[in-house]
């Protein structure tokens, strides 16, 4: 469905969608079967009248004072998002990070499954990390490959993540999460999104005077 | 200066100014002296005619042509994010991520030192993470406001978020970096920012179609 819509959605309305669903799958653990554009709203600080807006860019979810069916929505943002199935992800660097990355329980009922876990140094290899085993970065390329993995999280010295990212696309990837405290640069159509705690710090310090 | 500009600056230019500190800091750690908003536009992916009105903000930081002073930049950005200075920051939560969390090399020298480490299981506290003894989230409400530490780090399990969170506000806290991957509710003057990194993916699953 998104495919045939025209013009395309504002790139700052997709990423509210992965908010959006993650609310809306906490409003099911708890056991609510419908859900409000207010609701969902006040749950995430975003105006109702934003939420509807975003939301019909995808048709129609729910009739007006009817409210939206929770498991109905859900499945459909999946899809939009293309979640409705796993996504295998390589996972660079495994060291501190990348082993609390590797433990993370939060990826596998969101739509991804780490596959791989690679470092570059030696005494890293065969190293276990929960059910991996650590691989080195030399046989990235052609696990990647021959997986089909299209997605990459980085979590490599920020003096490493450029030639590691150059890699990764060279190899097949086309989304990375970079965790490295440094921006990189690939070709326009691979995806990068960044993982900086420090900058979302710097963003609220603005904010904290008296 | 920034006391001083009204109307208020959107929150979405307060929020490219880390990005532009961190590329600032990078070039300067290159050698570099001078840059231009081309340059650092080149870096980020970000217009360099954005770049120049985000700055034009906060007055002029360098003449049409000339380009900007990297030092003198940095010192100017770093007073209106207010990191020219240390903030303690308490972080809660010590299993695997919030190991990783306290290992990471990335804050001390970009405005933040983490000050206590806190858990709320038994096994935890004492528990050597670094230069930190794990402590009880007992003595953490008394420890924040003791110690004057506005900022805080989550990273415990989404079902105990709101409450730990909560409680940090309670105890003075005014800003709050959630690992958790659930929202939070906290009053208006409480900034709170996410690291959720299956918000990120899933933004970037959207656009891999074929």
């Amino acid at each position: 469905m998104p495919d045939k819509v025209s013009p395309p959605i504002p790139d700052i309305v997709i990423g509210r969608l992965p908010l959006y669903l993650r609310a809306l799958k906490r409003l099911e653990q708890e056991g609510k079967l419908v859900t409000s554009s207010q609701e969902l709203g006040s749950r995430l600080d975003i105006s109702s009248a934003q939420i509807r807006k975003d939301l019909s860019h995808f048709g129609g979810f729910g009739k007006q004072g009817t409210g939206y069916h929770i498991d109905f929505l859900i499945e459909r943002l999946q899809a939009v998002l293309q979640v409705n199935q796993e996504w295998k992800v390589a996972l660079v660097g495994a060291g501190n990070l990348g082993a609390a990355i590797s433990h993370y329980r939060g990826f596998q009922d969101r739509g991804f499954r780490i596959a791989h876990i690679f470092d570059s140094s030696p005494e890293k290899l065969g190293e276990a990390i929960g059910e991996h085993r650590v691989r080195s970065v030399q046989e990235m390329a052609a696990l990647i490959a021959e997986e089909d993995i299209k997605i990459a999280m980085l979590a490599v010295p920020a003096s490493q993540a450029q030639a590691v990212a150059d890699q990764l696309v060279q190899a097949g990837i086309r989304a990375i999460l970079n965790y490295a405290p440094i921006n990189i640069n690939v070709r326009a159509d691979v995806e990068v999104q960044y993982i900086d705690p420090v900058s979302h710090l710097q963003h609220m310090t603005y904010y904290l005077r008296d």
